[in-house]
Parts: structure tokens; sequence; C-alpha cells
């Protein structure tokens, strides 16, 4: 058995009690296998700001970057929705997670599974067998270039460097190598320099992998590609603004937000999220579904190197969809509370 | 009868096929009001680069200046899509008409047609009853800020004034109050200080709009939300590049692009556009359907002021689908031709 650090950083929410579960299948797998799971916890998000005044305090930084990967439930309390100008809030955590640890690429995968076709707003047969993963850059553009005030307005600025587009196309073209070797980078190359810098980059390190075909698509046509037509999509590479309302487009398609996992992974550390909010109306009440976070975790494993234990985890997820084994949000029909859902999972391992 | 000056840039692809149609209902409504339409043309696009080498020729920017209105084909053509960095190239034709003609507005209404359902890719309940309009900012944010090159990478800035929020703000707020009374601000307000103002300012314009709900959603949430429930928006106003975004998203619910017409409203002109593109494969085939042009002169006969003129060409259009007179994309059983849409309809006034 291995022995790795893992940090636990539940948030707000439903958080808590999703990553409750995914710790639960974790330790179902260390106990099989003989490892060794040291679990550290963090506070994170508005649960972070109430006890210390400080979306992310330094000791949860700590967690994060002691540990070989963590876990990350969600952040967000309503009583943040209604002043995103504020100076303190929760995503402000979730942010400089992502900047201090270099937490660049994020990773989404997108699988419609056919029993949740139903519960899809697109007509079945556009979306059945859909299966791709967005690769969206995490730590640039937009999103972190100078923004301020000026007398009569305001501005942002977006940038990007050769090397933050680099080493993420890179991981992007890998992942296309082992799955179906085609590779949509969306853009906004018509119009944004940076996007141009984009198309030029990618297009130079398509040479180092020609196995990988190589196609580009303008944001807007990809926003209605996505509706119209989601099997046609493999890897999807994308700067950060537009991963993010790319990726939130797709995780609407397959029919269930509950099931989808992330991963942000980095230079010094890697981060493993459900797709899903914090959800407050839900908290505490045992009907989150853990499903997602519980996948998340088996991303986690195959980052770990642990690619048979994270195998075995879906394999328990998929028995657990089978056997109707799943929360209200999946089912009408006796669904079961979160921790039931977490302890089936756990003894399927 | 009024007298107008109507400018038409035809452009490429179909262009031209669907603006001739489009001219030809606008000529009934002429004979049987007893208004004049004075048609003054100009080249757009790729065709004006080929005959002049710029996407915009100043003789083509007079005729938009010196109309009352002017219609828009298409632009676009093959032969510059696999280079966006290239130094001349159709969609700067798009946007340098919009910025030298102030068009700060663009304006997309989305109505989800009854017999076109069964085409939308999105299940019939979530779509059906489906109507309203996108207010898209045209002149700012980060298409026209600053952009370039640095040694190792690139930047494009996105700057919003007071003026530029507020002056598109109040056209939305306006078309509220004459729709159902509700406005949805698109933004990223919890990590873009020009979203920020754009929250601001929003809001304290809504004061003067007391009879309007305004509520503000997050750019990724809206673009989930556009699939799962379209239904529940009316107005929805955002900056340039969401808005170009959304709209596109937008566009494909309702089954088919094919009858979305819009408006760019400005302060020396306006113009009016279908919202598919060039299509060149579709191009002198006498298959593309003219009824997203068609209802694009019916945006601007209210523009002009000719409501009831307006309505006609609207009711009309309804009569071609109802009769099954519409072109190959609407039907498999009997489709007609380009021109007997066109004609059909100009008979109906
Ligand atoms: C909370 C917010 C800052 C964040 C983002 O925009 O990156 C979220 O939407 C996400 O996608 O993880
Ligand atoms: C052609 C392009 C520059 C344009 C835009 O992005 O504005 C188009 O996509 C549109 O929406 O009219």
């Amino acid at each position: 058995g291995v022995k790795k650090n893992i940090g636990v950083l539940p948030g707000d929410g439903i958080g808590p009690e999703v990553t409750r579960e995914a710790v639960k299948v974790l330790n179902a797998i260390a106990e099989k296998h003989g490892h060794t799971f040291e679990y550290n916890y963090g506070d994170v998000g508005a649960i972070a700001i109430d006890k210390t005044g400080n979306p992310l305090p330094d000791e949860t930084l700590a967690v994060c970057e002691a540990s070989d990967a963590f876990l990350f439930g969600a952040i967000g309390h309503p009583k943040y929705d209604n002043d995103p100008s504020a100076k303190v809030r929760p995503e402000q955590g979730l942010l400089k997670l992502r900047k201090s640890l270099g937490l660049f690429a994020n990773v989404r995968p997108v699988t419609a599974y056919d029993s949740l076709l139903h519960m899809s707003p697109l007509k079945t047969e556009r979306v059945r067998g859909a299966d791709f993963v967005v690769y969206r850059e995490l730590t640039g553009g937009i999103y972190f270039g100078e923004k301020g005030r000026t007398e009569d307005g305001a501005y942002d600025n977006c940038t990007y460097s050769n090397y933050e587009i680099d080493r993420i196309a890179h991981l992007a073209f890998q992942a296309a190598q082992n799955r179906n070797k085609k590779l949509m980078l969306v853009d906004k190359a018509n119009v944004l320099e940076t996007s141009r810098l984009w198309r030029e980059r990618v297009t130079a390190i398509a040479k180092e992998y020609p196995d990988v075909a190589l196609e580009a698509m303008f944001v807007d046509n990809a926003a209605m590609q996505m509706i119209q037509n989601p099997k046609q999509f493999d890897v999807i590479l994308t700067e950060n603004m537009f991963g993010d309302i790319i990726s939130d487009e797709a995780s609407v398609i397959g029919g269930s937000l509950g099931l989808l996992p992330s991963a942000s992974v980095g230079e010094k550390s890697a981060m493993f999220e459900p797709i899903h909010g914090s959800y407050p109306q839900g908290a505490g009440k045992n009907i989150a579904n853990p499903l997602a976070t519980i996948l998340s975790a088996a991303m986690m494993l195959d980052h770990l190197g642990l690619i048979d234990e994270a195998i075995e985890v879906r394999q328990a997820v998929n028995a657990s969809l089978r056997n109707g084994m799943v929360t209200e949000d999946l089912t009408k029909e006796n669904p079961v509370g979160t921790d039931r859902v977490g302890d089936f999972i756990a003894n399927h391992i």
C-alpha cells in the first residue's frame, strides 16, 4: 500500500455532507488495498469568513500545500448573493486557492449517463452517448488581470503568456491521445488578440501530437454546438472565462449536475471538486447527492496513480445508479439519504 | 405615405438572395401604404475585399450614414476561415460598421414557434412558449479595447464607461416595460470590475423604472439556465462578449436560426440583420431561408415608426409558416425556393 496526505476542505452548504461520503469511500479503498490515507481538514468560503474573517485562512492554504491532493466541497452562502462587490466574499477563497497553488488546469469530464437522459433538457437522441472533457485554463486571463475603476468607468485586463497557454495545451493534447484523439480549441480569434495567440501556440504544439486532430471553433458557435450536437466533442481546450461559461453550459446537458466531478491540477497540488454548488437550501437535510464528490475522489485516485482503485469507485457508483440507491434529485421512487448512498458505494468497494 | 432612405448591404454567400426577398416585401408594403422607399446599395465583407481590398469601403459607410435604416445580409467566405489573424477579414467590416455608426445596442428577439419545436434540440415542454429578447451592448468592452502583443504574450483590455452602460440599460428597461416587465442583467460581478460597474449602474437606473423587476445572474449560470429553463426570461441585458455567447446559444433553442432577426441601433443609423451567417454552401441555389431577413425588415419598419406595417409583415410570415410555404431547412415535404417564399409573403401584404 501507499501513504498519501489528503486535504479536505468541506466548505459551505452541502459541502460537508458530500465530502464526508467521499472520505467514507476513500477509506473503503484504503482498507481494501492496504493504503494509508491521512486526512487534514481546512475551512474555506463563508464558514471561514464567519470564523476568521478570511475566506481562505493561512492554515487552510498550508493544509492544501502539504497535501498530495485535496477534496473541495462547495462554497457560497445566500447572505453574500446580493452584493457581488462586497469586500470579503466566499468566491475569493476559491480564486486565491487556484492562484496560490498554481492550479492552472481545470478538467471537467461530461458524461451523459443513459439512465439520466430522461432528465436532460435536450432531446435524448441529441445527447445520448455524449462523452467529452473540458480543459479550462484556470489561473490566467481576465480573471486575474489588472482591474479597477477610472473616473467614469471600469476596466478588466485579459492577458495570456505563451507559457500559460502551452502548459495546459500539452495536458489537453495528452488527454486527447488517451481518448478519441480530437481536440477542439474554443476561442474568439476573429476578435481577440489573446485568442489569436492561443490559436498560434496550440497550432504549433499540435505538431508534437500528430495523432491528434486539432480543430478550432469560435466561442459563440461553441455555445450553439454544445446544444445542437454535443456528441461531436472529445477534448475541448479553452481559456479561463470561455471555459467558465462553456463548461457550465455543458454541465446541464447530461441531465444532472449531481454526477459531475472536476479536477484542478497545477504545480504544487491538485484539487478535486464537484461541479455543483453549495445548495444551501439542502444543507443539513441528508438529501444532497454525493456522487459528484465521490467521482471527484475517483479522479483524485487517478491523479495519485491509483488507477485500479479509481475504476473500482466508478464501478460502485454505477452500481448505485443501477440499483436506484440514489438521492431524491435522481429518482422519485424511494430515494435514499446522502449517507446511505455513501454507505452503499463504500460497501461495494 | 412617408419617404424613407433605406440602405441595403447584401454582403456574402446567401446575403444577396435573402436581402432581395426582404426588399420585395418592403416594396409590397410601400405600394400598399403609399410610402416611398428609396434603396441604396453597398458592398461589405468578402465581396468588398475582393472588389476594393477593404471590407467596409467608404462608399458603403456613406450609404449607411445617409440612410434612415439599413438591411444587412451576411458576411463571410470560407477562404478566410483558416486564418483568423489575417490582416484583412470580412468581420472587420462588421465591427467597423458598428463602431463608426455607433450601433451600440444589438437587439435579438428569440421566439419559439410552435410549428418548429420538433426541430429544437430541447425537449418541447422546456422551450414551448419561450419568448424573450436579448439586449447586447455592441460597441464597447473587450471587443474594442486596446489589444496587442508583448514579448511573450498578448493582451485584450475590457473597458466600460458609465455612459456606455446607461444608454443601453435605458433601452432594455423600456423594452421590458413594453413586455413582461422583467429585466435580467447577465454579468460576472463576482469576478470582474466592469461587471460590478454594470450591476451598480443598472441597479441605480432601475429606480427610474419601478414597474420593471430587475434581477441579475452570473453569465455561467445564465448559460445553464438558457437550456434548463429558457421560459424564465423576458428581457436580457448584457455586455458585448457575454451577449455574443448568450445570444448565439439562445438562437438555437427555438429550432431554427432561419427565423431569427436582429436590430443594431445607435446614434446615427440602425441596422437590421438576420442572425444566421453567409452559409456559402447554400449560395446561388435558391434554397436560403429568407424569413429571418424579412422579419429583420419588420423590425426596421417598427424602428421607422411604421408599426402597423411591421405587424402586416409578421402576419404574412406566419401565413407562410402555416401554409408550408417554406424552404427546405424547415420542411421535408414540398419545400419551395427562396424567391417563392418572398413572393408568397409579398402577395400576402
Ligand atoms: C465562483 C466563481 C469565481 C467560479 C469561476 O467563475 O471560476 C465558478 O463559477 C467556477 O466555475 O468554479
Ligand atoms: C463576426 C463576429 C465579429 C460577430 C461578433 O462576435 O460580434 C458575430 O459573432 C456576431 O455576433 O455578430
